[in-house]
């Protein structure tokens, strides 16, 4: 076949690296037929290069040159397209930049990355009429970004509401159909090879919040910086939690959402309440899913693997594609930064949501009416109530769905509620999410 | 703002053409910016000139020219992208293939043109340099095409699973959770407007069969027209069938279905049980979804509006935004057809499915061995069995699930056992599709 051959150079061969390697052998035929376009890997970069030239080896390409410094890859002539697939910020940073800089397209699955300097890299991208694609850093396979970007281009978003971490979909899924406390659902992902060592960006919402923060800039064509997304992790559901949320008709998920109002752009990361009749109810073990409400599309969902080696090879390799029809077709620069208004971002404080509470107390008369006292105060009006579990001869628990209110105001109600005589503690708050009409 | 004007031209101002007006209008300032041009409505094309003529108006656009020819908007040299909204197959293709001699880049709802010569079509673009979009053409709203052809261009597909019409799932969806009848359930759609007054395309599987027809030739690499795809629709099915698909676990959805196996491309529509627990199963009333299996993306599921002015103007007027970023970056003919492969098509003999099997028959001893004596001699195994709806003193229902066996021997062992002394009808036959792992 007389084709044109697109040189690769791949940084960083670990989980996703090696799948894309894969992949592009396994699938090499449709690829070079989808592409219009031969893509030969020639050249990669890792730390650990004994072990990087050994997968290599054993994906077939025993000559491909690992070095330990990105810079090679970046400075190499005859590479088209850079893919960028190693781990945290500063080093893929300056090495997409150089890259760039070098008018070299670059396709990276690095979310953490895009969360903190996407909008640098992309106008970087845009001076030197390169391409900088970047699927694979949200949601794995699920191809969001094109979806948002250019299907979906002619809509006014109005609400983005995303299941984007699977380790913690996966606890909350083994929570609610098994009645595995936290700590056990957390230790099968961990031995499923879920949730990594230190968990603490998948259960506390940092992942979550990362990719949210790549969406709504796209979605809202303003940017949103990872460090501008409040977070709420997982850590503090129970399973009386679990309970009380099937009693009520919902399940829990860890959302990140994002939505247009009035006051400005909300972009936020929490465990909320969902009806079970949504569509992401539905979502289940490690999957992922971001469901999007706007004119005029109405209400669509994107449904998939939301990591793993191989489904981040499709984007990475999707977008490679991608990439390499716009250098054949000299059209390159085609889409870049979409960040072109610089809407407000309400501030947490003034979001507005309804709220589950879970309340301990002691069983008095005038507990009720002190505890609704307090909510009276801050305009907050329920919607339902169970009082239900004793918790020894002298205490049970009060639990209360509320209409939708202010953050600020459910917060000081809480804090006034906290200092009741006969209120013990407030066990927890989540906030209760139902989609947009 | 001091950005490019691309100019459009529209044949055909029914509800998508009203509607593609409309978000014209409304959603301007963000289509501005995402085209990075300026969209402007230059000349409307519709055998009804006055009607059109005011729909315009009404929307703000009193002087933009009507004509009752398409030649006025195919030949005006101003116009950079004719959008072919309207109904049929002749004329429209007759005015796209005038389009694209022309130069223009074609954007098309039209699923009936493009399922039956859309091969032809996309490779005049090609010969002409231009760029043809028909992402509205399947499942409305839901960006499947651009996300098939583009976003999963790295991926073997090897399964597509769609409910890609809203009316029946509609019907489906009201016999399953109401109990209406087949006849009701379709009157409520002719009446909430789903369906249209000679409901035949839409109950009788034709236009699911366009649709993945539409959808298998881009997934396969290989051109499925119409006319391949084999068609059984959803008018025979009774109450009695959605109340056993329950009590086995299944739902009854009209799937549209293709797949790649070692004996060549399979593409089929007909109803199929499938297990509440697919992500497929929880697509209710009129909403549609395709379900895709590939690798290396796993599963993955797109869920939306497939029909409606509003949605269906949202990918009418997502390819107008990437037709106009072509256009802009010197990029056309960036994907032209990709149906670079010419793979074999399995006849539907050959297709292997598990069935669903009820019969009534006389209850005399001997007749349960007698019908699965008939089954056993196409060597099809029963996976279970339900005998028990009793219809008269003498004569009951028997239901069977086979496990997967060929169409042809299910349609032989059928015609045997119809011809039973004790047997009295074959009442229904519908498959049971499971995922592929």
């Amino acid at each position: 076949m007389d084709i044109p051959s697109i040189k690769i150079g791949i940084i960083g061969l670990g989980v996703v690296g090696g799948g894309v390697v894969e992949v592009l052998r396994q699938n090499a035929d449709l690829i070079a037929l989808r592409a219009a376009a031969k893509i030969e890997l020639v050249r990669a970069a890792d730390l650990q290069v004994e072990k990087a030239t050994a997968i290599l080896a054993q994906l077939g390409l025993p000559d491909v040159p690992v070095s330990a410094d990105w810079r090679e890859v970046v400075s190499d002539p005859q590479i088209d397209i850079v893919v960028e697939l190693a781990g945290g910020v500063e080093m893929p940073r300056q090495a997409v930049s150089a890259a760039l800089a070098n008018k070299k397209t670059v396709v990276t699955a690095n979310k953490d990355m895009m969360a903190s300097c996407g909008g640098e890299l992309l106008r970087l991208a845009e001076e030197n009429g390169a391409d900088l694609f970047f699927e694979a850093s949200v949601a794995g396979g699920i191809p969001i970004i094109q979806a948002v970007k250019e299907s979906l281009a002619a809509n006014r978003i109005r609400q983005l509401m995303g299941i984007l971490n699977g380790t913690s979909n996966y606890i909350l899924t083994q929570m609610t159909e098994n009645g595995s406390s936290f700590e056990t659902a957390l230790a099968q992902a961990q031995a499923l090879g879920y949730a990594e060592a230190d968990p603490v960006n998948d259960v506390e919402g940092y992942d979550a919040a990362r990719k949210i923060a790549i969406l709504s800039s796209i979605a809202f064509n303003t940017r949103i910086n990872e460090s501008m997304v409040p977070v709420e992790g997982i850590g503090k559901i129970s399973d009386w939690d679990i309970t009380y949320a099937k009693e009520f008709g919902y399940v829990i998920k860890l959302l990140g959402l994002a939505q247009e109002t009035e006051e400005g752009v909300e972009v936020r990361v929490h465990p909320a309440m969902i009806p079970l009749s949504h569509p992401l109810a539905a979502v289940r073990h490690s999957y992922n899913a971001v469901f999007v409400n706007a004119f005029p599309l109405e209400k669509a969902m994107f449904y998939g693997r939301g990591a793993g080696g191989l489904p981040t090879a499709s984007a990475v390799l999707g977008d490679v594609v991608n990439a390499a029809r716009n250098i054949i077709s000299n059209g390159r620069g085609r889409w870049a930064c979409t960040c072109f208004l610089d809407k407000a971002v309400k501030p947490l404080d003034e979001t507005q949501s309804k709220y589950y509470i879970r309340i301990s107390a002691f069983d008095r008369p005038g507990v009720f009416a002190a505890i609704t006292g307090e909510l009276a105060k801050q305009c907050i009006s329920i919607d339902s109530v169970i009082q239900k579990r004793r918790l020894s001869q002298e205490s049970a628990e009060i639990v209360i769905i509320t209409h939708k209110v202010r953050h600020k105001n459910m917060a000081l109600a809480l804090k006034k509620t906290e200092g009741l005589a006969d209120v013990m503690k407030v066990e927890n708050v989540i906030r209760v999410e139902v989609s947009l009409d």
